[in-house]
């Protein structure tokens, strides 16, 4: 019998925003994989997760890449997964750290589709986290939606121009990694009027944590990699 | 000096899909406030939390009313937060507790609203929490979106036709409280070729959790008020 699978959502950085289920999962598996890239933001994961760790459990750390050429991304995934399976194979089980939550815009997503495939016998289980716009709105107090309403979350605009069709129908949007894009992006947020009823959030939770309700001010300025922004509507907040 | 208040998101149902910093206040605080209603869906939060109170806490229960008129709504919060405000008036830390993520569509969001008015000295924490939709993707081991696909969250849909604006911009849906107009959602995802890339999740984390991935066989049928429906794109999962 293989070791069984779990990512782990770790939530958005505050060790304490860890669900009670992801501390056991996490406390009660022999190998903890930890993804790492050059940039160094995915190592957040083993940050937020460190203080809970035994010394006896074993750290793989595996290169989970940022890049824009998919086959290189598709040749250090099928790598990884590769590495985990040789894990799960020695009836290991293996738990996975994402940040944030383990179904929304995580590596861990393409690493559990070759695990299904590759080893199909082995137990899979994803544990939810906390995203990190649910804590960027709950430490600025801010509903992201309301009633009826509905929201957009947006996790990366090539071009900021395909905001301008999502404006009119989203009343909440959540814009993340914005940094690359800040500039054009806060310039259509003006142009339609919400730039107003949007708030910047870097870093929540964090060492650096920073919030604007000035978009503005922010423009020509290089913003941090952990930066999003809601944007609200125009009716009464 | 007023007590403090907080919201705490309690996640879907799942006692181990608290926060680490959820059960924290939960054990702090000498007041625990639980939204109750006739139709009792909301006592869940109550459910969560019990396992980890103490028996000196206060339950204090506000009653939120479901209902579409908006006055008989404003008037119940109104009252309810009347109730809050005596508690922190005395000094007193009060818990507001509420199922999922504090943030989105809860109705803390309106008390609060109403205690940063009123009793604008009052210092105000919110906590949040593992959404519904969260926990039934990690529960199906299925991404709620990768890479940059967008993501639409349609709480309640008034009139199902709304969907067909949305299903060509949006690769990934998830559509809640779905029960009440099931049959023309899921027509409207036939016409649209999307049926198939559906799932229809139940009571996820509950007593009575129920999947389904072929949602034709649920109309007609009645389905549970806690339902909501993952719709993915066309393209490989």
């Amino acid at each position: 019998m293989p070791g069984k699978f779990y990512g782990l959502g770790v939530g958005p950085g505050d060790p304490e925003l860890l669900t009670l289920k992801a501390l056991r999962v996490l406390q009660q598996v022999p190998v903890i994989a930890v993804p790492v890239s050059q940039r160094g933001e995915e190592s957040l994961a083993f940050l937020v997760a460190r203080p809970y760790l035994r010394p006896e459990q074993e750290i793989l750390s595996l290169f989970m890449p940022m890049s824009r050429d998919r086959n290189y991304l598709e040749r250090a995934w099928d790598a990884a997964a590769g590495e985990l399976i040789e894990k799960l194979k020695q009836g290991l089980d293996v738990a996975f750290l994402t940040l944030g939550d383990a179904s929304l815009y995580s590596t861990y997503s393409y690493l559990m589709e070759r695990i299904k495939i590759w080893l199909p016998e082995a137990e899979i289980e994803t544990v939810p986290g906390i995203t990190s716009f649910a804590a960027a709105a709950a430490r600025l107090n801010l509903p992201l939606a309301k009633g009826d309403e509905l929201l957009a979350i947006v996790p990366l605009l090539k071009n900021p121009e395909e905001l301008t069709r999502l404006l009119p129908i989203f009343p909440n949007l959540v814009l993340m990694k914005v940094a690359r894009q800040y500039d054009a992006i806060v310039r259509v947020l003006q142009e339609s009027d919400r730039a107003k009823y949007a708030v910047l959030v870097s870093r929540c939770g964090q060492d650096g944590e920073y919030f604007s309700r000035n978009l503005e001010a922010g423009i020509g300025k290089k913003q941090d990699y952990l930066s999003l922004i809601i944007v609200k509507g125009a009716e009464k907040q």
